[in-house]
């Protein structure tokens, strides 16, 4: 039956940052999966995470993405290897190192590989993909660009900070009040984002702080044109639920950068309008709906916090079901 | 009464390959540390065993003296970080990547800091003095040089082979018929090798292989002329007691290399006649003291198996009593 609703010529293209949008992404390709079409997905990741550290370049939102959709992602954390031992760091830190980012073992083998090949020339698309088919991906995983580009927090209380030293370090404690994507004047569509999106029946973007980790996909000039002009139709999931982010520190920082008075379904489709046709907002939230349809969004109101495997294949299919052009 | 015979201005540099030479290393460097001048030690390193495994560069011999020295070897193999994990090397196999060559967890730590600064231009010279110094090494240890030096080991079965091939892949399996040390012609005594040298009142040539471990040292251009125009005496340590080596092929390469009928103390001798002044062999081959002398050296028979800490330290003292000039 879902042959015939989803034919295989139907491409679905995927933004997604850290560990909320590998959730979708997941779900998504379980869904196609179990169509035997997950050929039919490609993600693309947000790079302005991205950090060198000990030599070697960490993407931790292509590596969450990655560790989720191939079964090896920590589930305690959502992101790293479940079960990953720690010694590298443990010795780093003997030889007088700072370990304030958590790099496991395992982990360090995906960077030891990405590193080596960015030196030896190949692309990060390319040193993505490789890693991505390693560990028996059968979607395709994009980075936004194969360009440095580097997000870079302005807050508050300690000025201008490199992603992860506000995310991590600071554990996203301080006030944001600006953000600024270094390098990203540089960088370009690739070839590969390119075509799948021009082959794309639908853009999903996924349950990602919009303005941490979407923003930077579309802050790729030519990205924001490129998704726009698409026959596809764009759809974005909320993040917010009830009023507060399922993870990281969505709902402050649309307070503090989007300026609303409190973090909303409503919030982020206004952050979207007039960029995504669809959007998706929980059941919580369905007394939005009415005004999310007013900025002129078709929506989705469904369960859209995703616990188990289940609920992420559920969300999914509904998208799918609802969005993708019969 | 120690400080009387050996003055603290006595400067002892002692040449080294790996699990072999290391000990009597570890022997001088306790006994020094027990006199309080473990600072008066230098140990200089082959390198021709180096190698770059996943983009980063590894110094097999280097860092089984600095292990050793820091009471973090691994006792089982003598090299290696003892209790490490091999969670790295279990993800780059299921990346597909070839695990011959054993990597633990704790050991790409160090060579994680080796690699970073090397690439920002550090000398290995740099990047080993760091390393050192974050174990906890008084002494110092120092490459052979900074330029990098690659044996090549011809093989009568598989032809040419780069050293790690020969030695942990095919385990030393194969009839060494001639060396080479790639790169060797560009290296060059650094001036840190050179003031070691130049303020040596001993050199000690600890008792590695005389072919794979100690040539390529006296290979780098202007070393001997260095060590041999050095006031010091040099004195050398049999690898080879009872006829067999105690660790790795050396006997058979002193039969199919040396052109040595049977692999014996004084056909190591007969190695360094002419460059070394004295000679240290086992008890086990002290009927061959004689035919030593006759080859111009001053000889040292004693106890030369080190299996326990107070073996290596003996040893050492030994040495030092025998032959530090007074």
């Amino acid at each position: 039956m879902k042959e015939q609703n989803l034919p295989e010529f139907k491409k679905i293209v995927a933004l997604a940052g850290g560990v909320g949008g590998a959730k979708l992404a997941l779900g998504l390709y379980l869904e196609l999966k179990s169509q035997g079409r997950a050929t039919d997905l490609t993600i693309i990741g947000n790079t302005g995470d991205d950090l060198e550290l000990f030599g070697v370049r960490i993407c931790p939102d292509l590596d969450t993405v990655m560790y989720t959709l191939s079964d090896l992602v920590n589930p305690a954390h959502g992101w790293g290897v479940a079960g990953d031992s720690f010694t590298t760091l443990e010795m780093l830190k003997r030889y007088g190192e700072d370990g304030w980012f958590l790099l496991g073992d395992g982990d360090f083998a995906t960077h030891l590989i990405r590193t080596q090949m960015l030196k030896e020339g190949y692309s990060l698309t390319a040193a993505t993909a490789r890693l991505a088919r390693g560990l028996g991906l059968e979607c395709s995983l994009l980075p936004m660009a194969n360009e440095d580009v580097r997000t870079k927090v302005q807050t508050l209380e300690a000025g201008k900070l490199p992603f992860q030293e506000y995310f991590v370090r600071r554990r996203a404690s301080d006030t944001v009040v600006g953000l600024g994507f270094e390098g990203v004047e540089k960088a370009k569509v690739s070839a590969e984002v390119q075509v799948a999106v021009e082959a794309a029946s639908l853009i999903v973007i996924c349950p990602s702080n919009p303005y941490l980790s979407v923003q930077p996909i579309l802050a790729v000039p030519g990205m924001s044109d490129l998704l726009k002009n698409s026959p596809a139709q764009i759809i974005a999931v909320s993040p917010i639920v009830g009023g507060v982010a399922l993870k990281g520190p969505a709902a402050s920082i649309m307070q503090s950068l989007g300026g609303e008075k409190e973090a909303s379904a409503l919030g982020v489709a206004k952050y979207y309008a007039g960029f995504a046709q669809g959007f998706v907002l929980d059941e919580l939230d369905a007394e939005q709906a009415t005004a999310i349809q007013n900025l002129g969004f078709k929506t989705l109101v469904t369960q859209t916090v995703m616990k188990t495997e289940a609920d992420k294949q559920r969300l999914a299919t509904h998208i799918l079901e609802e969005f993708l052009p019969r």
